[in-house]
């Protein structure tokens, strides 16, 4: 049966095989008054794709279609949406639905709310197991899809559904700025968004890696300094440097981190946002005083957040790194495996949809 | 030799003979145009004096003469002092001297300058050794001495010094008022002080105790609920209610702190002000995301903090619940003893000064 009964998508059915793709149906779920069908065009490469699939994050209903910085063409619209009609282009990041009743969806945090439903691997109340975007079609309610701005190219908006937002969020929650000192640390999916935005909000950016092959790309993109954190002592020169620390690691379990909380100025926050599988270096509550410190971490981002920053990016013509593979079954292993080595500048973007899936 | 060359004070000789005080002389640092001389009348017992002379945070020089919530008389001030006359009252806490040039001084972020003297056990630039209120005299930096209002009984006023500032700071820091929702973890000497100035700043206080026995004291001095941390599941009811948690128990290893997490709203954060001698239960970058939590900590207060925290102490008439023993070897040895065991409702002040030290 073919759309829309049914879409299809390149899907994992075993972690321990986790980079052989399949090309399979599978059914979404039924289609409701606030919901959008979008003709996928794209679809970005998250590290998450890889942590779900390779079971580094525990296990997930299989088979499974991952993906979830989704970019296409809304084909059909339920009878109440109202921001979305039929030919926009339009993205959907890693959040599908949410109560829109409980306290934090009226406080729009929605994406806190304790009954949200991820894109890909999370049952709808009727049991329908949500899939993500290496798919010929996504189904998602319109408050989590996104008019996408005519001047940015589909393979860069993309990641920032999901890169975009996860750094995004938490920098303007920070308020970052002019005035503020801003470190991120890594330059890779995430880090490299971390950096473009933090120097469009007007702060002075540090990009913080043990690589220093980096360095041309981090400081093209806006860092003013470029720090390379496998040379001893390297935090010294930096006591109490930094407002917010914006980490987007996920090798942070490796980390003394204890140096990395002494570039912090008076209050300021070591923010995470790259996952390990590993849990955090040991602390003392004690490791908080030299400098009044916090460490914190935050889930991708909110709606009006996600339009902020469409909209600032548009403005402000920022474009991402990004690397593009036709997706297929070898297309789509590719990307996760490269992913997974962090041999990637900076972020995939999946296209060629037409010639697996028909022009739909 | 007698004062100004010499003071007298309750000392510790030796870690291992923790409560085994002997009065002593010792000498002061060298006066200075900044100075002022104290003729000590009281002193509150912190758990930071315990800590120390325990050996639970590690050496100290010895002897060592603790206490570091200390009210008392000037009776002798530097030429360039014009905050304190001779004759005011005025108290010390647990910061002596910073170096007033830095950023962080410059900022009124003293009590995080990397220069700065502890009131007790740390060198001054020439090698003298500060020492702590169980004594006849203290010599502080005006910046460091505070005018104690009149309708503050001393009693009172000591432990404001350090416990009182220690839990003012980061509720004001965070902004703590009318429609927030806080909750102090653990009613004891800084507990009962955080729900007192919770309250006094208009949030909305929960106490959280693992002993049902403080249920009565912990509503009286205004906390709203008292939550019995001990009872299975007691965390679920409060999921995302607390914009802030202000943790003062130094038993944070034994805890789960993800139950704990778990009852912060969004970007709210659990804030260490007790310091147990040993590290954080394990925690996992992603323990942040369900709420986009936060976990931090601070130390004492700066200057501008500590005056309104007296301000109000005095506009509100806002009482510690304090306990008072006479200083002499066998008072200090019972206060030390009596705080290692959590046997002290809320707080001890050593007082009878003039018993021991003389009228001076």
């Amino acid at each position: 049966m073919p759309y829309p009964e049914t879409f299809e998508g390149y899907m994992i059915k075993d972690q321990s095989k986790w980079s052989d793709f399949e090309k399979k149906e599978f059914k979404p779920k039924k289609f409701e008054e606030y919901d959008i069908d979008i003709k996928v065009d794209c679809c970005g490469v998250c590290g998450s794709d890889v942590h779900t699939i390779t079971g580094g994050w525990g296990e997930c209903p299989l088979p499974i279609c991952v993906g979830h910085e989704i970019i296409g063409k809304a084909i059909k619209v339920g009878s109440k949406v109202t921001t979305v009609k039929v030919g926009d282009r339009v993205g959907v990041g890693a959040q599908i639905r949410a109560c829109m009743e409980c306290k934090l969806c009226k406080a729009d945090q929605e994406n806190y709310c304790p009954h949200k439903i991820d894109t890909y691997g999370a049952p709808y109340e009727d049991g329908t197991i949500a899939q993500g975007g290496y798919a010929s079609h996504v189904r998602a309610h319109e408050y989590f899809t996104f008019q996408i701005p005519d001047n940015i190219e589909s393979k860069d908006a993309g990641p920032m559904m999901c890169a975009g937002i996860t750094t995004w969020s938490p920098l303007v929650r920070a308020k970052v700025g002019p005035g503020k000192k801003v470190a991120v640390l890594g330059v890779g999916g995430l880090g490299h968004f971390g950096i473009l935005w933090a120097k469009a909000l007007g702060a002075e950016v540090y990009a913080l890696s043990h690589s220093p092959s980096k360095e041309a790309d981090a400081k093209k993109m806006g860092a003013k300094e470029f720090i390379v954190t496998s040379k001893k002592d390297w935090h010294k020169p930096y006591a109490f440097e930094f407002d917010f620390i914006l980490n987007t690691a996920d090798m942070t379990h490796t980390f003394n981190l204890q140096e990395y909380m002494s570039t912090l100025n008076v209050n300021g926050e070591f923010h995470n946002v790259g996952l390990p599988d590993e849990p955090l270096p040991k602390m003392m509550a004690q490791d908080f005083a030299p400098n009044g410190a916090k460490i914190g971490g935050s889930h991708i981002g909110n709606r009006p957040e996600m339009l902020s920053m469409l909209k600032l990016a548009s403005e402000k013509n920022i474009k991402p790194y990004i690397e593009t593979i036709d997706i297929s079954e070898k297309g789509c292993k590719e990307a996760v495996e490269r992913v997974k080595k962090n041999d990637v500048r900076y972020r995939f973007s999946l296209i060629g949809y037409d010639k697996v899936f028909g022009e739909r």
